[in-house]
């Protein structure tokens, strides 16, 4: 890694996951992301350990999860969606700007703090690529169960430079 | 305000909120909308009373909140994002067509009239834009919670006039 | 129909439902889908007889219904979209590719086989359109509630050929 933004994930001294560990009997027929001209559309990700294994704890944030632990898996998911940038773009540099972020948290009943929790993700994502790239259209909202019982998914939509 | 849609936003009587008052201590690391080429990519909306402020009641919509709130919570967030449309775009008649509207409505148990709820946010729109422009590919859904309690919560997607 | 993916369609055996029968005093202001140059974004679809009538069962997935009968419901949301984008486009071969995949499991508390509910929708599309055209980005989340208590929806945006 050699761009500007890899140099800036190594001075952070963060690491990006790897790609992820498909659980076993899994199916999924999907792609991580799609290009469309300068239009990069990524799928829904989630918290990863760096061996690329899906990060404990799982559950409802709210009860499973204290509030710090939602705001910390969002900031792995973020890891984890660059990572999966990193590995499918090649360069992160070629990112001119995160357009669209949806934060899903996986809530429960009366839990209403999905603002500080998707927080995790968006400003783990400012602090590598800047505010003027990093700063997003989002909404963040509870959702009543995710996949594997993950407590954040974010899909998001980014623009390349041309 | 003197376009074509600032004049019909004042022949309906209509007031558009002033931008969001922000609760203290509440960090917000996005931005309200997102321009590329003629897209306008919209965050999520809530309703908001004219001075900016989050509008009551707050709660699910089925308990806390009874179906004709939940429309009328639904009809202030169409407000509330043509308020943001008007301060970033300046001129509203920049607006050519309303792409995508995900309405997210805080949905106590068992509670399935989001189709109705999102009808006050699609039909206050197309009552200021009218059918061609304001007609928009739609979702509608019942989420679990909503940042701060809000009943409802709508992102958009929007295109400008070449 | 003659083209290339409504034969594939035939020799699959496949019949793609009519227009949704709204049901009585049910208003939608919205279309179906809405084109913007070679995007065409396809509003939430749930699942629906061959005569366009809400399919059977109606809950929630992991309760009232199961996991099966929640795949063979996202299945038949794909036959429902399929149906739209014959009837608006004319031409199924006028699609290049599935871009993005947003699909909605009304889910039961505790509920967390989103991913296979959704891939009863994925696996049906790739079986019409195949691998490449057809794998699109993906989000599979669990909401709290969708319209008419349909067990899934899903919204999706496609790429026609230029």
């Amino acid at each position: 890694m050699s761009g500007k933004i890899e140099q800036r994930i190594a001075e952070l001294g963060l690491e990006l996951p790897a790609a992820l560990q498909i659980p076993p009997g899994v199916d999924v027929p999907l792609v991580m992301l799609k290009i469309s001209g300068r239009r990069v559309i990524v799928s829904g990700h989630g918290p990863q350990e760096t061996d690329g294994s899906i990060a404990q704890p799982l559950g409802q944030v709210g009860t499973e999860l204290t509030l710090e632990q939602g705001i910390e898996a969002a900031r792995k998911t973020a890891l984890t969606m660059v990572g999966t940038l990193q590995r499918e773009l090649g360069d992160l540099d070629r990112i001119q700007s995160w357009v669209k972020v949806l934060g899903m948290v996986n809530s429960a009943p009366g839990f209403n703090q999905q603002t500080p929790v998707i927080n995790g993700f968006s400003n783990q994502i400012i602090e590598i690529f800047g505010r003027e790239c990093g700063m997003a259209a989002r909404s963040a909202i509870g959702v009543a169960q995710l996949p594997f019982s993950i407590p954040v998914e974010v899909e998001a939509e980014l623009e390349l430079v041309e």
